[in-house]
């Protein structure tokens, strides 16, 4: 809680003040650890992934991505194999990266960068997701881990949305992160196949997708 | 329908042929409205508003905003001064700029844009939404409708929410976009004094909030 503290500027702690403080579950207390919380956040703005935004200009940002990925579970969860909870899959998708303020954007055909890639993430978690009161703590650490852990049906279409996004932009910009990176078609295949396990429908799109994106050379096979 | 269709381009459309075709309100029909929504959102992220990002680097995108509203409205619903569901709340801001795609960010400061802003949004709304199937269509126009009439509980807090964040963000980077434009506190204040309707918790840090920034320098009084 003192660690919380520190993070707010002066500003805001001064601007909080008129409340006064009525101890640590009072709404004043959770207003100063949730306004904490919510600035820390901004910093998602300039986290840039791999992606390019669809006209080609610059990489997108995890702020963007959350975004996007938050809209496509509110349209796209009726695709799902199980039923979920749009809302849920929602707000799943709306803080599955914040963790990446601190630990980074590892790129998905990174092999090496996976490797340390959770327990940065873990680390990153405790602190960013410790800025809020206990409750939404909790509640957003629970969510968090149940998007890694890929084991619910929620989890699993959050994964599938999570990867259909970037395959779709990367389509849309004539595949120049895979071009650039030298990702082949295998590998592309391999890595995005659990889109299958969240909705097999978006998977056949997808795949289908890749299929002709090799037949129109903007999608390598190995050599 | 047919404009729909019109929409999206012929590698997805190829892709999703692989579905078949099975009629209006068919799974494989509604994905392919569904995708070239998601696909059109993108150009939310090139949608520049006045706020900076609060490291002062760049100003922020419509993209990047609703993210973060729609955190802060998973988060501060609490606050709200009458009951409101924190999902319905977050589901109001991830939608509520989506028309500035068409519309562009007509600055809140701005009286003349105001007057046209209306006309302007409600067109971007209809062509927009439209993209989608004829439930989700309905849905999405609703909401935001509700939003935009500021009448219920919801709408009030979604606006709240929606005036807080500039306000922290600009203050955090020196009360810039206000010296900027020549913003001076009283404007500020009445611009903002909606915020009370939403929370008077809010908008009372707010406020102190205002009233400081005056002291240290950051918001000029009118001359």
């Amino acid at each position: 809680v003192a660690v919380t503290a520190h993070q707010l500027p002066e500003w805001l702690e001064e601007a909080l003040s008129v409340l006064g403080d009525d101890g640590p579950e009072s709404p004043s207390r959770r207003l100063s650890q949730q306004l904490g919380f919510l600035l820390e956040l901004d910093k998602a703005k300039q986290v840039y992934r791999r992606t390019y935004v669809t006209d080609g200009s610059r990489r997108e940002n995890d702020a963007e991505h959350m975004w996007h990925a938050t809209l496509a579970a509110l349209l796209l969860a009726e695709h799902a194999s199980e039923e979920v909870d749009p809302g849920r899959l929602a707000k799943m998708l709306a803080i599955h990266d914040i963790v990446e303020i601190d630990a980074g954007d590892a790129f998905i055909y990174d092999q090496k960068a996976a490797l340390e890639k959770e327990a940065r993430e873990k680390k990153a978690a405790e602190r960013l997701f410790g800025l809020l009161p206990a409750d939404q703590r909790e509640d957003l650490t629970a969510l968090w881990q149940e998007f890694e852990e890929r084991q619910s049906p929620t989890a699993r279409m959050a994964a599938a949305i999570d990867r259909l996004l970037p395959l779709l932009m990367n389509r849309a910009v004539e595949g120049r992160t895979w071009t650039e990176a030298g990702i082949t078609a295998d590998r592309v295949l391999s890595v995005n196949a659990h889109i299958e396990n969240g909705s097999p429908r978006l998977w056949q799109v997808a795949r289908h997708m890749l299929e002709t994106a090799v037949r129109d050379g903007v999608l390598q096979e190995p050599a």
